[in-house]
């Protein structure tokens, strides 16, 4: 039996429960509702419908998990204290395929995506939200593990998932499990980052090797056949981005460059900044096997999603100060400084390598779609 | 042609443009790259990618629509002053079908959800994020019809949207458009609301008439044949409810009673404060037309969704200050006093009419999936 009731005047009084037991154990009116069977453990719309299943839901797999006495209220919203200082507030949607792939899985992934790009404006972490969408027929298996690994990312970030959502539409209406993450966090005074303020001769450092996390799910796919070879980076940036500001580099610009590779995020701040930015091609770091499964599939690492990596622009004499204090925490190690802000054609990004220099474009789409 | 690229060895080097124009129009390497089109204005994978139309669907739909400076640095997160006192924090995610209905639509249902979410709490509301998910096929106009409610909406608010995402997903596997809000706002000092704290005594008034919401959309779903006697209730809270805090009354909890319906916020309440709610059926106010399809339908008012209306539990002897205040307001004005908390059987909801006691359960299910 499904747990879907068609309305038609035969249905009168379906609604009204002749049962009472207060409990969470079926009630004489599960005669005249015979909807909340969980179809062997899956998610059934009524798992989003506001009555008993939605609570159940909550009470069995979601509360128990993540363990915040914010959540356990269960208000409608989370009251805190966000602590002195300036809020940053960002929110992203997650809707990678597959949902667990080498190195991660959806649920790490929203959580270090949505820490991380708190992260960029110098903020502190300190408290999330989780919006979720299932699929009907979603296994609650499925469910739990994401669910758990939210948990255990959030705790190892530090920050505490304080308010959520959950909502189910039929099969063929979303794709298992979506999640949409949202974070605020405190930014130090005196600290401002921006995409608007590279100036000429600013060095741009990245943290480590590009587009791991991108070959990893493209592994995944099982369109590669690299098996194990290929592991994503997904890493949560806090700790990495206060110890660079603990360095006193004159810090311009911090960006995570996820969708669309280190490529598009060296694309915006150039248009955003008004310089060009010149990447020194040969610099970049890229593991090797990374480099060979892009070559074998035509793909450029520059375009290719990260999800532990930043790419900082620091005043050129803070350069060396940045790159140690990066490259003296363990998700700095392979930093390096690859491009640099000039004020010879504006708004343009360039590739530069011995003997050639090469426009660089965003393409209009992505070879990778549902990367993130 | 799709905006979906195959990969294969074949498409070598497909990423790497031969461009450079800098600008929006479609250069050189569209040739090598044949993916741009907008299939008649319809929204395509790459519009998710985080490349070219990725930037276009921001400056041509969503940054003109939504005219934050915000939004226009394009940074990853929002940097914003909060202001004083605690921060209230929220989400909801909106799977409403249709998107469009009578009173409303997802965006400003969207919207209005997340300030009434924060407004519970006695906040004031600031600022919302926004992250779309939307179905390869989505008609770009509808996506545009969506964003500029949402504008509208969150303008009458007072509220800014300073941060979002985007993303998509091929066809048949998502439902058109899913909006995800989440929202931040101020906590006045002193203000404490929440479902635990309701004492036997306290009375229970709703702030208008039930079961709106939930029923318009079922008739817009062309089931009913009602034509527009039925509209949504969609409204902002907060303005009412600062009225009301403003009458100092003691109010214990504020419940927009959305998803459930008014059943549902009352069944959590009296679990979350250890109280029995009774409610005096024959005062809940219901308009007409509402009761006549609820009643050819067999469901009852009470388990129908609203989006407009709130429940406040109050201190018995601030009653009647209480009501005036909320029926000074517009969106007060059919306050009624529908139950009150007792100490009989602590954790129950009970209906009374006259001569009738009958214990109210939950459903296990919902007949109106997708109402939010």
């Amino acid at each position: 039996m499904r747990g879907v009731l068609r309305l038609s005047p035969a249905r009168r009084g379906v609604l009204v429960s002749g049962g009472g037991d207060g409990g969470g154990a079926p009630a004489p009116f599960a005669l005249a509702c015979p909807a909340p069977l969980d179809e062997g453990d899956r998610v059934t719309l009524g798992h989003g419908s506001g009555g008993r299943l939605t609570q159940r839901l909550l009470e069995e797999i979601i509360l128990p998990a993540f363990e915040s006495p914010a959540l356990d209220r269960r208000d409608d919203q989370a009251v805190v204290d966000a602590g002195p200082g300036r809020l940053a507030f960002t929110t992203d949607g997650f809707v990678i395929t597959p949902l667990f792939f080498p190195g991660g899985d959806i649920g790490k992934l929203a959580v270090h995506g949505t820490v991380n790009d708190l992260a960029m404006s110098g903020a502190a972490p300190r408290f999330l939200s989780v919006a979720f969408i299932l699929e009907e027929g979603l296994p609650l298996d499925t469910l739990r593990r994401v669910v758990l690994s939210m948990r255990d990312a959030a705790r190892a970030c530090g920050v505490a998932i304080v308010t959520g959502d959950t909502k189910v539409v039929g099969r063929g209406h979303a794709d298992r499990i979506f999640v949409t993450t949202s974070g605020v966090g405190s930014v130090p005074d005196g600290v401002s980052l921006s995409s608007d303020r590279v100036r000429p001769g600013d060095v741009a450092i990245v943290s480590g090797t590009i587009a791991d996390h991108g070959m990893a799910v493209m592994a995944a796919r099982d369109e590669l056949g690299f098996g194990d070879a290929l592991s994503s980076d997904t890493a949560p940036l806090h700790g990495l981005v206060a110890a660079l500001l603990a360095s006193r580099a004159d810090v311009r610009c911090l960006r995570d460059p996820t969708r669309g590779g280190l490529a598009a995020a060296l694309v915006e701040i150039a248009a955003r900044s008004r310089v060009a930015v010149e990447i020194d091609e040969p610099r970049l770091p890229v593991r090797p096997a990374v480099r060979g499964a892009c070559e074998l599939l035509g793909l450029d690492p520059l375009f290719v999603a990260n999800e532990g990596k930043l790419v900082a622009f620091v005043a050129e004499r803070d350069a060396a100060r940045a790159l140690d204090a990066l490259r003296a925490h363990p998700l700095g190690r392979d930093a390096a400084v690859v491009a640099r802000a000039t004020d010879r054609a504006a708004g343009n990004v360039v590739r530069t390598s011995i003997g050639s220099r090469r426009a660089l474009d965003l393409p209009w789409t992505d070879p990778l779609p549902r990367i993130c």
